[in-house]
């Protein structure tokens, strides 16, 4: 198997040369200490090695052995302590957390970089300190800060780890129903009562205490999702001094025999009168989880990237190696038994998918960080609002079309190994597991699309798709005669996107199911027209960079494959879009 | 899990409704006597007896057990052996075979209904057999009638079972390059030595002997594909009286480790100067593999049928049972928590792709075996050509179209059930997992596509299509006011198909890469024309049948979903077709 490169070179030109992210910096007060382009190229070089060296190596042993539970005990693969200790005392768990407790602070175009390199390295690795990133943010936003100070600096050294804890096993997207219990103790804590499921990094071996932030009912909480409220539960209680005392009743009852990311400790929790605290205000708890989602739904997203990423790495050295059959133009090695697999234009068009959609992805999910960025740090507060309004437009779009294009790409990387794709040997079909789960979890692709198209671009009439129009529209005024054709099917593209959209409101009224029938052909069009945009951008920026001419003419060559090969699919979209939800919702449910 | 349950009422459907085969079978002098429609249900009642209630509830514990390796010997999971003598002893095995053997004989029309049920309840289980199957034919087709005296009657009862040798471990698809030697002995046989990769029940506990077909190279064999044999190499010698002799040295080696089919013995296989006999002439071992293809690989597309068809039962049983969130109309059930997943148009569009493609398939599979009949049935000599260049055309759509369409199938199954379709304990990952070996085995399906496209149209100047145009647009006369702008959209793409075949066939001559460059979406675009003719006609024929309301009208909606919905997907394939080879051979190494 082909060891794991980081993109280092793609990454550098998307921070330098396509989104020019230092001059976001130097404008931003929280980060112009901070982080410059020197800072990010050594940090990203870090991590590379960190990646590359350490964790990545142990990636197949750790899925083949999987974790191991017994009464209610879970021992993590052989080098994952290690790993993690490792991870730790590098400050990588606390990358983007708040430097008061210890966090660096990264700004999130930076970090989704690191973090693309951890999902490409192990994803079921990965979880460990990605779900507890997850948890220091959402407690360092609606803690109190005796909670804080108490957890945060723990957490944030990666001393001890975080879960989030929202699945019951009747329900987990319609949160609304969850049956936990939290009762208030007479000293201001709550014992909280129930189980969860599917919970990950619920109970591992690779740090002393763990931090659940679970969602529950309070005795007089209202029906539905606005009587949920937010606890924060640790495995052991914790003294003053940050000490630990007893062991708190939440238990895992089991872990989950997974397709893919056996690595990665599933568990069932059950909570039996274990002791915790409200985080945030009484029945505020959805919303409260919500605030980390665009961030760890954005990581997500990422995963389907990162595992994309692997899968080329190992089909390219694949197909450069292996010999099979002949090319249909002359060969160039009559002496060889025969040509490598690249001489063949399915191998070729298989790889080009890839490669299209691992950078279109890159530089999608670096745009949305910058935006990110720009909503937690920028100056102008109009600018804040506006980078508000793209992270809530495109959030849903980076975590369901990253991960659905990001396991088309890794079937693709299994196919073009064929049979040997299919063995585990090679390494190649974890990649396929392991990306599958990232278009399930952290809400279904499905609830992305509804989300995209009916609280965002419906809920909004149309205002929140307005930011990205007008960011494609004004890249079209760099139109150059090299690249008339893309920039006229870029602004076709961009003017299917507007009509179908507006064609989508005109009929909300009349048809209550048009956007749950729609929904998910209407993300990956806004997924196509966003990637074609940033195709072009990258196209041009890399003709006028200072990159090898590989590098320059690969983006270019990559960015009319792009227009040429993938973008067609949008007619495949609209069509299916037009057509609504009659052919859907005439049928009952026997005629099924 | 939803236990399973066969399609009984759809294969009767097609078999009397759409396909007339009896009109067919009453034509046909060796099948005239054999069977008529009654013995056709009952056939089919039968073998859904035994998938139903013997094979397909132990198929998610077989597959957690896997098979076990030690010292050359492989245990297959618990039951299988009971399976496969009940499976046997009912004649199943020699279900298709030759009845001068002990076969059964039946048309593969009625066959390929029994094949998908042994899919869809265990694909591992099904390829002991289904392997078996493509032995007998070929040896019965290529053998001398002393080989065929020795070993067809014990092969066709289930006694022994059969393999194909036929991957090296530096070659797959190109076989060409095989290494295997096989050495004359005095007596007319031969000594065999090399090692053979990826061969599926080369060793197992299943039956006492193990009949191999193997490709090797004789002392004086040309190089390329044109110097290559076919011997038979049995693990046990065989006495004249047919019983078994020595041991021959032919071991396996290892299993592999692989995503899936895990209860499927997929072998490395040493020959070590293991006896065998030539099959066939000596160097046109190839050519009589190649006869039998054509059932083999729609034996393989049908595999992907029957996992989506699985899968579907499984995720339609989650939809009408699970409860979560509310649908976007008034409820009918405000006393319930929340409403059944079937009210939410993203799981309804899921569950009708599935439907679509899976009743699409069947429909497929059916007419390329009524084709398969005929073309070996008939009386009329024009009309067994006809029938052949259909099968010629159709069998690598038959395997492609329907695994690639199988995998989408199946992953959206998965995706109904959320993260329980992800935990192994619901069943529904495994028909991912197997499926997605359909898509590589019996050549990828990237070969699947070029043989279509480069040796079948290209190859006949197009002439191979005319056939199936002709069905088309025969059809087409049936045209009705109800259905005009289904019947418009059949032709219309019917004319795009034949445009885009004619302006390939034109660029041919300029650009060796067009072929390999366009094949994969060609192939699907083949599929995607006869998938919605079949549909239209499969609507027709419901519309004026016997069968119930709810099984007409969910023909005849799921007609109209495929044209709304599904067929627009070609409006993606054409524009990518017509991009050609350009965009994919401009790169050179470095720049991937």
């Amino acid at each position: 198997m082909a060891e794991y490169r980081a993109a280092l070179q793609d990454m550098n030109f998307l921070l330098e040369d396509v989104f020019a992210v230092a001059q976001d910096w130097q404008s931003m007060p929280a980060l112009q200490e901070m982080v410059d382009v020197d800072t990010a190229r050594a940090i990203l070089d870090e991590a590379a090695k960190l990646t590359e060296t350490l964790i990545a190596p142990n990636a197949r042993a750790a899925d083949e052995e999987g974790i191991h539970f017994s009464d209610g005990v879970v021992t993590t693969p052989v080098g994952y302590k290690e790993q993690f200790a490792e991870l730790a005392a590098g400050g990588w768990v606390g990358v983007g957390a708040n430097p008061e407790y210890g966090g660096m602070g990264l700004p999130k175009v930076l970090s989704a970089q690191y973090e693309e390199m951890m999902c490409a390295a192990d994803i079921s690795f990965s979880l460990y300190s990605g779900l507890t990133a997850g948890a220091i943010m959402t407690l360092d936003l609606h803690g109190s800060d005796a909670l804080k100070d108490l957890y945060l600096p723990r957490m944030t050294s990666g001393e001890w780890t975080g879960t989030m804890c929202l699945t019951e096993p009747h329900c987990g997207t319609d949160l609304g129903i969850i049956r936990t219990k939290a009762v208030p103790n007479a000293d201001g804590s709550f014992a909280l009562t129930g189980t969860k499921i599917f919970i990950t990094g619920g109970e591992h071996d690779l740090v002393e205490n763990i931090v659940h932030l679970v969602l529950a009912k309070l005795p007089d909480a209202p029906a539905g999702t606005k009587g949920i409220s937010l606890f924060l539960v640790p495995k052991f209680l914790v003294n003053e001094d940050g000490s630990l005392g007893e062991r708190n009743p939440v238990f895992a009852g089991s872990t989950e025999h997974k397709m893919g990311i056996h690595a990665s400790a599933t568990c069932v929790m059950n909570f039996d009168g274990a002791t915790g605290w409200l985080v945030g205000e009484p029945h505020r708890g959805l919303a409260a989880m919500f605030t980390m989602m665009n961030y760890e739904r954005l990581g997500v997203g990422i995963q389907g990237l990162g595992a994309a990423a692997r899968s080329y790495g190992i089909a390219l050295a694949y197909a450069l190696d292996r010999r099979q059959g002949r090319g249909a133009k002359a060969t160039q090695e009559p002496s060889a038994e025969a040509d490598p697999l690249l001489v063949h234009g399915d191998i070729r068009r298989m790889l080009l998918t890839m490669k299209a959609f691992i950078e279109g992805g890159r530089a999608f999910s670096s745009y949305v960080g910058q935006q990110l960025d720009r909503a937690k740090f920028a100056n102008d507060a109009g600018e804040r609002e506006r980078a508000d309004q793209l992270v809530a437009l495109l959030t849903p779009v980076a975590k369901a079309f990253m991960t659905d294009t990001g396991l088309e790409a890794t079937i693709h990387g299994q196919q073009i190994l064929g049979g040997h794709g299919y063995v585990r040997e090679w390494g190649q079909e974890q990649w396929v597991r392991d990306c599958r789960i990232a278009q399930i979890y952290e809400g279904t692709n499905g609830i992305q699309a509804l989300d995209l198209l009916g609280r965002k671009v419906v809920g909004s009439r149309g205002q929140l798709l307005q930011p990205l129009l007008e960011d494609i529209r004004e890249f079209l005024a760099t139109r150059s005669d090299d690249w008339a054709a893309e920039y006229e099917l870029l602004e076709e593209s961009a003017d299917l996107l507007e009509d179908v959209s507006k064609d989508i409101l005109g009929r909300v009224a009349e048809d209550e199911n048009i956007i749950n029938s729609v929904a998910v052909e209407y993300l990956h069009l806004v997924g196509y027209v966003s990637y074609a945009w940033l195709w072009l951008r990258m196209a041009r920026a890399a003709e006028s960079s200072q990159h090898s001419a590989a590098f320059i003419q690969g983006k270019v060559k990559t960015a009319k494959f792009f227009f040429a090969k993938l973008l067609p699919r949008i007619h495949a979209l609209i069509p299916a879009i037009e057509a609504g939800s009659e052919e859907l919702f005439s049928f009952t449910p026997e005629e099924f």
